[in-house]
């Protein structure tokens, strides 16, 4: 089994930015995993929030690649292996995860949706209107409604927001989520839901600082919207201790380490009545088309980082109307442009 | 899709005893699932303890024919739709994910256990030693040992527990997991695994009354010897109340509804830090092949089912010294007779 990689620039069509940061470009890292003639690809979106960096990621798939062994279809096996090694570097490991299954996939000839026994991902994703003023707002808002999406996420988390709902509300009315990216100060948090509940968020993610879990267990109490833990929430121990504190949690591969972690973590979620939503960090389509392979078993999908791209150097993924899906070719569906 | 079905009889090398009820021969019901020129085997063993008859379980395979769409690929759609029409009847659903499990494996040329990214299992077996007389637990213990069987599950729960397991011990020095089948009072149960201690139990299955959380929970203070729940059980929803109430969970298709359903226990499982054991009721290797296809992921093994046959209808699992393997052919590894 030979994996190598190389670093891909991903350029934004607008700069992104949230209550934590901004950015108009992204790098990411693209996998390949060869054996026996079939290759398999990934993507690693790193993120800076949990320890990893382009430069830590490479030196786990280095190491990774040592760990794989011979036969691409032991999965769990090479993947507990990984953890145990790697733990930290969780986003590497969704790489390799990603490249196993897009792997063992193309050699039987199924999509991956398909060798996991799912439907056929057919998922309204949302699309993301970052932190910006209240011009670039109201043309982010237009545009996204142009494009035939039907579900909004929008940044919150600082002043101004309360602004930033009254444009998007004036012009949309269906399914609003709204991401504070930690942003809010506990002393206030509760206040502000209250004033943010004349625009009917329909879940409102991560308002607190990530290991503020007693306020956020507060918050809960607050009938206005379900809350969701994003970076509270990186892997499937974090589920069981957010019983009882959020209602939903946010699972990210670059967070958790790929499909067969998040797998777990959904299935963990539901035991314990939480509600499940996918998201992602900027990337390509390659990153995106795992995700939305498991996307039939959620409440809320945002995958939409492919979609803030000028040019998806991955492109496979349809969205028509904010509908993703994904074909139903051999392995991710997705190959280099 | 076309499932058709028919009963199977088997007879058992000697009469069979728990402190339930004993048997020696058990009737069960051969599942065939065909689509396309491929046919999957699944087997239903339902059991009373769980309100399954044959004829329960011929009722809802009924209803489960109508169920299956036309794409054995859709495991998620098919058995969630079956789980919640015929949800009491878990027996069946469990036959008919062994044959789309069996269906799809085959299809795609690939053993069960690889279609799940597992490792070829290689694990070893308790045999089990039934409630009977001293010379009988005797002559049994002997044939076991004789087979190579180097792990033993005895049945204990009644007034002779402590003649039965000196005997036992007299004759094997390895893991001995006793299964008490709810037979012991909540009054002595206290006293009787502390008389216990000194054969050196691995493990302790179901001591009380299968609703007697309360007392289960006490049982787990005394440090003898880890309790696991197996008629207190069932199902996923099960395995969360558990915690902190028991050490580990015993998981039967028969109870749960299959392979898809198992692993999603599993994962609960080991999020919440319960151990996890696979057992079974008697039936012929059909129903044991799709439970050893995931039995790498567990901590104890107890599938000797088909072992306690004097002729298994489905052979293709080998034992040698109480280790059982599949082979390394498409589809759950075992075909008829």
């Amino acid at each position: 089994v030979k994996l190598t990689w190389h670093r891909q620039n991903l350029r934004l069509r607008h700069r992104f930015a949230t209550s934590q940061y901004g950015v108009d470009e992204k790098e990411t890292i693209v996998v390949e995993l060869e054996h026996e003639g079939v290759t398999g690809y990934g993507e690693v979106a790193p993120s800076r929030l949990y320890g990893q960096t382009l430069e830590s990621s490479e030196a786990a798939l280095s190491g990774c690649a040592r760990l794989l062994g011979d036969d691409p279809f032991a999965l769990d096996t090479i993947l507990r292996r990984l953890l145990d090694t790697w733990d930290g570097q969780r986003a590497a490991i969704a790489g390799v995860d990603s490249a196993l299954h897009d792997w063992i996939a193309k050699r039987l000839g199924v999509p991956v949706w398909r060798l996991l026994g799912l439907k056929r991902p057919s998922v309204m994703t949302t699309m993301t209107i970052g932190v910006a003023d209240a011009d670039e707002t109201r043309t982010k808002v237009d545009e996204a409604l142009a494009a035939g999406f039907r579900a909004l996420k929008v940044k919150v988390g600082t002043d101004d927001d309360l602004r930033t709902l009254e444009i998007v509300r004036a012009a949309f009315n269906g399914p609003l989520l709204l991401d504070a990216n930690q942003g809010w100060d506990p002393a206030d948090a509760a206040r502000r839901i209250r004033e943010l509940a004349q625009y009917r968020p329909a879940m409102i993610e991560q308002p607190l600082r990530r290991d503020d879990w007693r306020h956020l267990a507060e918050l809960r109490e607050i009938d206005v919207a379900p809350i969701y833990a994003d970076e509270s929430c990186e892997r499937v121990a974090d589920v069981v201790k957010l019983k009882d504190v959020v209602d939903g949690i946010n699972i990210k591969f670059t967070k958790c380490g790929g499909i067969r972690a998040a797998l777990e973590m959904i299935a963990v979620a539901r035991a314990l009545g939480l509600g499940v939503m996918l998201g992602c960090f900027a990337c390509s389509g390659l990153a995106i088309a795992p995700a939305l392979a498991i996307a039939s078993l959620v409440d809320f999908v945002d995958l939409d980082g492919h979609l803030l791209l000028s040019d998806d150097p991955f492109p496979g993924i349809a969205c028509r109307e904010g509908i993703e899906t994904l074909p139903d070719t051999a392995g991710l569906g997705v190959r280099p442009a």
